[in-house]
This record gives structure tokens, sequence and C-alpha cells, in this order.
């Protein structure tokens, strides 16, 4: 008699990136599965990627790449404002982002606004080399909603960070141009706000639209992109508008540590292909 | 009675970008399924990406982000080689990069050699804006072994470039020293070597094996990337071998039409992050 071969269990994550597209990651594992007040919240074991964070079906972070996500987000803020003390983070409750910009020894005060404290705990207790800086004493750390805290600010931050999920429900809003102007009234007079803007692939509308929404409220916006593997396309935006400094410049190096940011990785992720530029006009 | 939703039919092609995930895009149609005498051939009509070329289960090329590939696979080297006038295509059956070759006004003739005649006819019939040079006057379009075709070449060409499935079965050995030294052979003395050396993140042996066995022939070699959506990671390397000429630099200005090349972007994508520079010591 044939015998058929010894089977393994198959555990698969599914991202729906599109109505048409879907990136599968085989799971050992599922280290939580809550809903939580504002989303649905799945913490996973990948067998290529670590340990990943999905909420409401998208990727948020994982173990093994959210370093190109996180210092992109961090740095280019940071090496290119003239002396950044004060920094806001809206969103960013895994942390990742928070590690990045405490990685730099000026910055005194890092407030990160998110408002679902289950993301929170759960990198608290599943995600070690990414919540590493919740705990760190500059770090002011909030469970509420950010565009109230926003709202309320007035000259305060030198950078604000918006570390956003995507463009919907409760987070619709962060891409807004009223948005952008409580961060503009929350920045002091040399201030910059960085936002993550999706892919210019799978998410050209967001990518339009937070650049129209941004412009229409800071007199410089720039555009820097780079690879972020885990999220549709791979190649990922990030919107950055300013009062007066030119964030494509870094006027400092990049901190100890860093394995995808450089002062030289600054300066290219400026330069966009044109199909990227053809988006903006 | 209750009556169900009415569905759609539901036609997806899936790659296996390794045993841990899959690439999922929803199609329309099934162009063309068959066994050719090298590999098999699929050519679907996707949702999102237009119509997609697949051998051996691996995504070659798609309508909508092969620009981004097919123009750095090209202008790199023809951009920073002092006077390319002779260019070898090693693959390349669909004609995307061989568009591009030629594209550049100052070349006299691109041979392309790709072993499956059966790819360059899927692609003479279903992809009109990837084969419009297979009959360029210019083109010298040859269905034959090419790692023999170069071994017969002797100081012929000005730039080779290899664009390759896949390092397995019969495309193996053209990531192998043994090739890129008859490459080198086939170039004239200030001749250069392109080569697709796939992604950092998926391919990590791929990247470092091509890395060292192009070191070993080379007297100078260069990695650079670059966004690419369809391919794993979305993060694609490239690797460019030379005898003396800097390829970093460019010395004219990139040809008109192009989507993702700059002269610009040329400058910065050899800025590689330090988790890519890790790799490659």
């Amino acid at each position: 008699m044939e015998t058929r071969a010894k089977r393994v269990n198959e555990l698969w994550i599914t991202e729906e990136q599109s109505d048409h597209m879907k990136l599968s990651l085989r799971i050992t594992d599922v280290l939580l599965n809550k809903k939580s007040e504002y989303q649905d919240i799945l913490l996973v074991e990948t067998h290529e990627y670590g340990r990943m964070l999905i909420l409401d079906g998208a990727i948020q972070i994982t173990e093994r790449d959210e370093f190109c996500y996180s210092e992109m987000m961090a740095h280019v803020a940071l090496c290119s404002h003239p002396d950044p003390k004060r920094v806001l983070i809206v969103g960013g409750g895994d942390g990742g982002v928070l590690r990045e910009v405490l990685r730099h020894k000026n910055i005194e005060k890092a407030t990160l606004i998110d408002i679902d404290e289950d993301v929170i705990n759960a990198s608290k207790k599943f995600l070690p080399t990414i919540n590493v800086a919740l705990n760190d004493p500059r770090a002011d750390v909030r469970n509420m909603d950010a565009m109230k805290f926003v709202k309320e600010s007035k000259d305060e931050f030198d950078v604000a960070i918006v570390d956003s999920t995507d463009p919907v429900e409760f987070a619709a809003g962060l891409f807004q141009a009223p948005f952008y102007n409580d961060v503009k009234n929350a920045l002091k007079k040399d201030g910059m706000l960085v936002a993550q803007t999706e892919s210019p692939f799978t998410d050209t509308h967001v990518v339009q639209g937070a650049w129209r929404q941004m412009k229409s409220v800071f007199p410089e916006v720039r555009m820097y992109w780079g690879a972020m593997p885990t999220y549709p396309s791979g190649m990922w935006t990030y919107t950055i508008g300013t009062k007066e400094t030119d964030p494509s410049v870094p006027v400092r190096p990049e901190p100890d540590g860093t394995k995808y940011y450089t002062s030289e990785i600054h300066k290219a992720s400026f330069v966009l292909p044109p199909f990227v530029v053809e988006l903006l006009k």
C-alpha cells in the first residue's frame, strides 16, 4: 500500500492589500487575537519576518523589517531640524518610531499619543525589540485621541510624527488639512510634521490626497521614500511639512545603530522617480 | 426566503515567494498556459498590474510595474559607460530591457539571447507595451544558450545585461564566476556587466553569492537598488561589474520618456542602507 507523505499544519495570515491583491505569510502561532475598543488586534509569530502586528487586517509592523519604516519616520526630520528637543508621535503605540526618536540624545521628551491602549500593551508584552523605549524616562506615553490632544497644544513641539494606520475610520482625519493645521499650531516656529503617506502604487489617491492637504497648510512640503517589504508594493512614501526648514538636508549625522538610515540615504530618499513626481502635479 | 448575495468568479494567481510567503493577484483571464522546452509559461490578465508573465511559478514582468526594473537594468550602465554602441542582453525575451536599451540613440546594435523562443513569442503576441523593440532593426534577437554564445564572443560588447530568471536550473550558471568571466572576455576593455541580483530580504544568499562571484572576476563591482513592487519584498538589487569605469556617475542624461530612472535616481540608487552593506562584507 502506498503511504502518503507526512503533512504539516498550515497556518497562514493573509492581508488583503486591495480587493485584487493579497500577501500571505506562514505563521507558527497566534499570540494575541482580540477586539479592542477601536480595532481588531492580531499578533502572530511568522516564519520569515518574526513577530507581526496586524490591526483591522492591515500589517502594521514586523520584527524583521520595521527598522526600514521606524528609522525613516524618525531620523529624516530629527537630522534636518536645527535643534529638536520635543517630539510628538501620533499613533505608533508599538513603540518602534519612539525607539528611533530616543536614539537622539538631544531629545528631552517624546510624547506618544495612541488612542488604543491595547496596542501599547500588546507591544509591551510581545515585541521586546520594538517596545524598548515605551518605559524610557524621556517617553510620555498617553492613551487618548491625538486629534483632541493636538488641538489643545500650541507652540510646543519641534517635530511631530504621524505614525497612523491606513486612512480609514478613526484614522481618516489624520490625513486631512484640519488636523495638519492643528499640528502646525502645535509646532514651534521651526517645527516639522512627518507623516507616513502609503504606497505610490497601491494607494495613489492617499499619496495625492495627503500631499494636497499638507500643501494647503505648510509653506514647504516635501516627499521622500524608502523600501518597506511587508507594506503593499514595498515602496513607501513619507511626506514632510515644514514652516521654514529644508528637510532634505541633514545637519547632523545619523545616531548609532541604524540599519536603514544614514545621512546619504536621507539625501537619496528625496530623489523621486518621475512617476511619483507626476502623481504630485 | 433570504437570498444570498450575488457572487463573482474568483480567479487568482499565486506566487510562492518562499516556503513561507506568497503573493496572490486576482486575474480576469489566462491568456497563455504552456510548457515550453525549458519552463512553464503562464500569461495572465490581472486586475491591478495589467498583463503578467510568470515562468516556473515566478512573476517575471507585469505591464504596470516593469518600467521600474527595465529602466534600472538598462540605463545605469548605458548612462555611465563612456560611449556604448554594442549591447548584449542575456535572457530578457519579453523585450522590456531591450526597449529601454534602444531608447539610447547611440546604440548601434543590441543582441538579445534568450534560450526560450516561446517566451519571446508570448511577449510578441500578448505584451504590446513591452515587446515594442523586438522587431527593431537595431535588435538582433536569437534563441540559443547564452552561456555558449558568451563563451564564443571576444571584445565585442560595451555593456552586457543579464536579465535572468531566478538562479535555479538552467539559469543557475548565470550567477557564477565562470559565466561572469566569459562575459568579461566578451566585453571591450571599458565594458560593463549588469545583473539583476534579487532581494536583500528574500534572497540574501543570492545577493551575497552574486556579489562574491562577480568580485572574483571584475576589478570594480558595485551594487545599486530600486523599488520593484511585484518582486519579493519590493526592494531589488542590481550588481554591476566594470573593468575601469565608475558606474555610479552618470555621464549623460536619461533618455526621453523614463518613468523611474533619472540621473538623480542613478546616483541615489548606489546609496545602500547599512543592512545591505553588512550583507556584502
